[in-house]
């Protein structure tokens, strides 16, 4: 009788915490501050799905008095986590603790020309931050920078288009291929096909082209979803490459030489978290490549927000010094702190895949990091999950458990995959791995 | 004989001249300052001619050895004045006497996220910025934004191929035609056929375009090159407009209603002169076209830097507190001072025509100003220029006299005409004023 006391008071506390965790969430809704809310969201915000805000809104109370009713129903309040897109506020507990030291001011009367070095091919780009960007490379050892031209873009997406239209034959009578091995990028098929070009065309899957004449190919090292150090496939020799070098950092892999390719593209995204501030660069061996480059940038956007590029220059000269001023294992330098933490993170989630028996990771060679000084497995920005057994579409078996991912399917893939961002708030990371187990009890007991 | 001698001793004065110059630029040239060389640009760095760092570097010289050879000989040391494009720096003396007040200090852990607000149809404009858009639209009653979506770009030039994106129709067989009557801005046919796009195409003069079926008509607005308030000239039943009204701004065009449009397009860069900000935006009446020009952006460069943005909006809510805050004519508020500044460069401008007597400039009507409450004639952004006379191609002739313009036949109309900037910094304007009347006596020199 006491027990059966004891389970209503238990239920009792339960629905009284979820009611009050809906009246907050409603009103949290109900005023501005929208970005709160980034863990309530349901919907694919990058490609794939429509962006729709109305009905983001219509549906969105829908989620939130869900709270309650299905999964999770410890401490995560059953609320939506959405690891959909590769939104990296992970790092915003970094640099919060850096307080000052990458805090920019900039009076209003600065940077009103198009122009920051009418010298400089890329007369577009920051002298500063072309400086860092080649200190940061040397400090880290990841690209060599000796005998590149340097050109800015907004995010490494204009970088990839730039290179598009640099790479493309001019005059060619019908559009050049442009493949990557799949599992590729989920945006390449759709930036490169978005507008029709008569330039260019997306081909695929870079393992089954077999169309004669000049191609693009397309390495993404290491690999966005999967994580795997890769090389080109095609290997013919009409073949021009594109290096997306995004997550050749060495808080996702280990730095084992500098790269040393003719395109190699970068984003601080990434690299240091900053998203928002849509900077990337890319390292260019051909002077008429880099012109041409160039020359999409002025015609697309007229040059790069100068705001956002000077304040990259600060982050990266932050990294850097970091990186000088600390040894590496004492946490403190960016990737070593870095490092840990997705380190941390790949274990749990290896820890509950284990467990539950129903999914599957990569498996990853060890490698000596030149950087760190010693040998790791690759750690990616993203895990990429295989639903084992009989679930099919893994993507919609997550979602039933209010874990938003991206099928395989957009990765010219399986839909028994998934890709999972790793790089959330610590907060919805937490809920995220302890949420497997969860899902791995409810299913051992609808077994039962 | 004493005639002969005073020609010789001329002769060696100038070579003299010229060494001394040389020899100042190439040191001039050898430290880093290469900022302060804007003015000695030759080159056409915005679209129309090939941006070469190396070209520039090696052709400076030479440009700058002619130094004393021919005109400016007074104070001006007959440097090149570049004023082929719109670089609005004249705006710098304003935000400096502005002082702190548009300040921006953005610490190292602040947007991080791709998302500003995720309840937004365009999900990557910052709130703040949106709000102040509405606000100075308000203030200056120049365009509606009732039942408007907002869509920020990287400029305006971003927002008019995401207009482009957003209006053609997706599969129809041929692209649709893009027109514009002329002249009309010379980046418009570059940005449109860059890519060879299948959605849509440059179709050039609206004013002889007779292809049926639909078609989208650019409507620039004071426009630019000639300043002239314009309409759309097609009117069949099947067009689609895009209204560019960067210049429907009080200091260049009497604000006589607010602009009430399907799409209208601003950017701060020439509202406010913050070119290197990289920021624009549309009001859009459709939802779907607002959708689907998100959904451009997000694909182009996965939304538009929140530095920018957030810098923007403190820009912008300075303006509009300008405004309320001091009497229109008291010469404090935003406006009122660069309409002075406006009004004054053009006054000098045609006294110094009205001199030469070799070239003209367009009358305007005088119209009633409901923002200044005063009626004015426009004094637009460019002045497009007549060579008059035997002169048929005005850049040339100009270029020859060290000051660089844009020749009419980049705006598809005759290279009897020029675009000359009228936003640069002071010093070089005044140098530009002085010029055209010694270009006069030297050519009435010639005629006697």
């Amino acid at each position: 009788m006491a027990k059966i006391l004891s389970v209503f008071s238990l239920r009792n506390l339960f629905f009284m915490s979820v009611a009050l965790n809906l009246s907050l969430i409603l009103r949290f809704m109900n005023e501005d501050g929208e970005r709160g809310l980034t863990v309530l969201s349901w919907h694919k915000q990058e490609f794939g799905t429509d962006l729709d805000g109305e009905n983001r809104k219509r549906r969105r109370p829908l989620f939130s008095s869900d709270n309650s009713t299905g999964v999770g129903d410890d401490d995560d309040n059953g609320r939506v986590v959405n690891l959909d897109h590769g939104d990296p506020t992970m790092y915003e507990k970094y640099w919060q603790e850096m307080g000052e030291k990458t805090t920019i001011v900039i009076p209003g009367w600065q940077s009103l020309s198009y122009f920051s070095d009418i010298s400089n091919l890329c007369w577009f780009l920051e002298p500063e931050f072309g400086r860092e960007i080649v200190r940061l490379h040397n400090v880290v050892g990841n690209a060599i920078t000796d005998a590149r031209y340097i050109v800015v873009g907004t995010g490494s997406t204009q970088l990839y288009q730039a290179a598009l239209y640099a790479l493309s034959p001019p005059d060619a009578p019908q559009p050049i291929s442009v493949v990557s091995a799949v599992p590729y990028y989920s945006s390449y098929p759709l930036i490169t096909d978005c507008l029709k070009s008569g330039l260019y065309k997306w081909a695929g899957d870079a393992g089954s082209f077999n169309i004669e004449g000049p191609y693009i190919e397309l390495v993404t090292s290491p690999n966005n979803p999967d994580g795997f150090v890769r090389n080109s496939v095609v290997n013919r020799s009409e073949g021009i490459l594109i290096h997306d070098l995004a997550y050749y950092w060495p808080q996702y892999t280990p730095i084992v030489s500098p790269a040393d390719h003719d395109l190699m593209l970068f984003t601080v995204s990434k690299s240091t978290g900053h998203a928002g501030m849509r900077i990337g660069w890319a390292l260019i061996k051909d002077r008429e490549v880099a012109k041409k480059m160039t020359k999409f940038i002025e015609i697309n956007t007229i040059g790069v927000s100068k705001d956002s590029q000077l304040r990259a220059a600060k982050v990266l000269k932050t990294v850097s010094d970091s990186c000088s001023e600390h040894s590496d294992r004492n946490g403190k330098s960016f990737f070593t702190y870095s490092y840990n933490e997705m380190s941390s993170r790949w274990k749990q989630l290896r820890e509950a895949v284990k467990q539950s028996g129903h999914f599957s990771l990569p498996d990853f060679p060890s490698e000596f990091c030149k950087f760190l000084g010693y040998k790791f497995e690759p750690q990616p920005a993203f895990a990429w999950l295989k639903c084992e057994g009989e679930i099919t579409d893994c993507e919609s078996f997550l979602r039933s458990k209010k874990i938003l991912t991206r099928s395989g399917k957009h990765f010219g893939f399986s839909p028994k995959y998934v890709r999972i961002s790793m790089l959330d708030r610590e907060e919805n990371y937490n809920i995220f791995v302890k949420r497997m187990s969860v899902i791995k009890m409810k299913i051992d007991e609808t077994c039962m």
